[in-house]
């Protein structure tokens, strides 16, 4: 298997960083080959913008998923979008692994998305959810978050992890067809002692060990919904 | 009333930028202030990193939240953070005008989140949702989505917008006690004629004019939870 980590943070010494290499570790063990985008390391630039494409559809008004449609036809997307989209089509599993800021993606990872995830490429033309241009690629989210169990849950102050998730794993993750696997968190991360912290690491490789047995989420089919992706039951009711 | 508009796209001829325009010129008419951060034309940097602050609590190991603390009482943010804070803290309004990229913000404006929004001052402590750190400010999301309304409805294939604005509305806008304003929605700009796209910009004239009138969307109060943020109710039938 081919594992393609995508890490997100600022601090070297992070716990996500001891997660990203015990990931490292465990999956190059087991025989799978790995590749980390580390985007602080790497300075990702996370801004979608016209220089991301080296030829325009169209020069005179940048409509970016057109032009992202143009440059992966033409080849000629900027260098650092093609290295990374290279190693997501290498990629059979991917690790998108990052602190929760604001319930979501770091901008500097969300900038990944917004430019790796391109048009033409992973969805489009009717192409997303069972059909996306990802399909047979598997996807897990590996987070810490400051917060505590109980309070993303049912009746928690902020309700269900994975309802503030939605975006990412729905809107983003199963958009383009992507298996998305139930998301690992480490949680509390800025105020637990060390031997809770080792705990949750362990818990993390325990969890990597698992992860061909693990049910993955579950999303609209495609084959529910008509051309103009009216669902197709109530489509025939009202008409 | 100060209005701030946080604008970010990157093709100044948009229906976004006229959205903009048209809210500088409605506001203005009226007799209010307003101020536009347009977040492409400033070159904005959304990466949250250790380059953030000018002094540091801990110049080890970064923890962005806590050395947003300490930058906010000691007065030493980077000048571009603090630019931004001082005009948020002007604003009785604040308006997000931007194209939808993947059920989310683009990166440039999640990391004006990231890096503006700092822990100290809007949130942080037990303040949030109606302690926020910025309760009595309003906000509100002046959207362009390529996606047509059906989509994102309760049976639609991407379900009800509001639940994928989640981590935005809930998680961002009303964490930080914001009073949170319905999303105003410009439905499948890239594929509409002229003279919709002209109905469309008349409808947000009229959604601005109507802005003291709009029922704001609702949140958790902190009443109903206890000190470590669990349910009151729940927690008294399991003690």
């Amino acid at each position: 298997m081919n594992v393609l980590i995508v890490f997100a943070h600022n601090e070297s010494q992070s716990f996500n960083a001891s997660m990203k290499n015990l990931a490292v570790e465990e999956f190059q063990a087991r025989g799978h080959e790995v590749k980390v985008s580390d985007l602080y390391a790497m300075q990702w630039n996370p801004v979608a913008s016209r220089d991301d494409f080296g030829s325009r559809a169209n020069a005179d008004y940048l409509v970016y998923a057109l032009e992202q449609r143009h440059g992966y036809e033409k080849k000629t997307l900027a260098p650092d979008i093609q290295a990374e989209l290279e190693k997501l089509e290498w990629a059979d599993l991917v690790i998108f692994n990052f602190p929760v800021y604001w319930f979501s993606m770091p901008a500097i990872l969300k900038g990944w998305v917004d430019r790796v995830l391109i048009s033409g490429r992973c969805y489009g033309g009717m192409r997303f959810y069972d059909r996306g241009g990802l399909k047979g690629k598997k996807a897990m989210l590996a987070m810490t978050i400051g917060g505590q169990q109980h309070m993303l849950s049912g009746d928690g102050i902020h309700g269900e992890l994975e309802d503030m998730l939605r975006p990412i794993l729905r809107g983003t993750l199963g958009y383009t067809g992507m298996t998305v696997l139930p998301p690992f968190v480490a949680w509390h991360v800025p105020y637990i002692k060390p031997e809770q912290r080792a705990d949750m690491l362990e818990q993390y490789r325990q969890r990597l060990r698992q992860i061909d047995s693990l049910v993955p989420l579950r999303f609209p089919s495609m084959d529910d919904f008509d051309d103009m992706l009216r669902p197709k039951a109530a489509h025939s009711e009202t008409n």
